[in-house]
């Protein structure tokens, strides 16, 4: 088993940070995203889609999209379960986990891929060329704001996204944190103290260096 | 257990959909979305994001977002399966249902909900407010020419959506071609042969008039 991944990819280190949490042994092999590699006749025969990460099992069944990597790790390896173990457990699980990459994942997202410079003509990501638009990216920032908010008022409530144990949901809401603030310029706010105190304790997991 | 949805919802659709395929029998509470009744403070207090469906189990718990409502059920409720059997089954199912929706539903959405007279201000689903932003209309209109380009490629080499069978993926694409038709004037194009044989034999199943 193998996972196609890129070092700097946000949506990479969802997976990665799931097989650390797990304590699983998968080969990573690095696409350059730089290089455009992910748009070669190669890795577009793997994913269609021409995006990271893809996981690539021992008979050669290629598997995109995090939400589906993620469930075949937890359920093809149930020990550590990070999605749950019940139905409604994982259900729980999987809206909470969606709700972190919509609001917050996919927010910033948008926001990066309609301003960057290096982006231009590549404003969604896949395989087709779309242009940038402006106007999102105040949007965006809004979207990320809200999204900091509701999920402060969530960790007043809980102690993790998805309750009282860690999850998939907070490796979303982990990766979507570092991502706005790297990418975005969009930190935590100050007044976040719920979000904070929860952010201190699982970034001093080991899995978060993933 | 019940399901709070909308006849006009095309999300609760795919939750009506699958619940007819399984032949479960779930009490269908509507929500009035003409009056705004998504965003009382007693559905809010059921769905904090304001959005249907959500289905609420007997002992009170409340899961919202399509794909974690799909989920539970078919754990729930195992027979005449929608997501898979397998681990690796599940995820390529899960994958599939996901790539229609972010590729075709959530852009036919987008174009809807960022030109429609009636969601002025409204133009991101949720508890938040924010402007319509009406460059968007044409980007999404493109987006779900790629979306029905690409599945019909896919669907010259498989049956289904998701390969051989049936499947979650399937219904979230009837959706998808039904609603991108009606609001969004957005046919499926006369030169999709494989896709309009597809759509032909899913439309004529006893569960597309869920």
């Amino acid at each position: 088993m193998k996972l196609y991944h890129a070092s700097g990819s946000p949506n990479s280190r969802r997976v990665r940070i799931l097989i650390a949490e797990k304590g699983l042994n998968i080969e990573l092999l690095p696409v350059d995203l730089g290089a455009k590699e992910q748009f070669s006749d190669g890795y577009r025969a793997i994913n269609p889609r021409a995006v990271v990460p893809t996981l690539v099992l021992d008979d050669g069944t290629a598997i995109g999209e995090v939400p589906a990597i993620m469930r075949y790790l937890d359920e093809a390896y149930p020990e550590r379960p990070l999605l749950g173990t019940t139905p409604k457990e994982k259900a729980i699980i999987s809206m909470w986990e969606r709700r972190a990459e919509l609001e917050g994942f996919a927010a910033a997202m948008e926001g990066v891929r309609n301003a960057a410079a290096g982006l231009k003509g590549r404003a969604v990501s896949g395989p087709h060329a779309y242009e940038q638009i402006p106007a999102l990216v105040e949007r965006s920032r809004q979207r990320v704001a809200n999204f900091y908010s509701d999920f402060d008022t969530r960790l007043e409530d809980a102690a993790f996204v998805a309750g009282d144990s860690f999850s998939a949901a907070d490796i979303t809401t982990l990766v979507t944190v570092d991502f706005a603030t790297r990418a975005f310029q969009a930190p935590l706010p100050a007044g976040c103290g719920a979000f904070k105190r929860w952010y201190d304790a699982v970034s001093a997991r080991p899995s978060a260096s993933a």
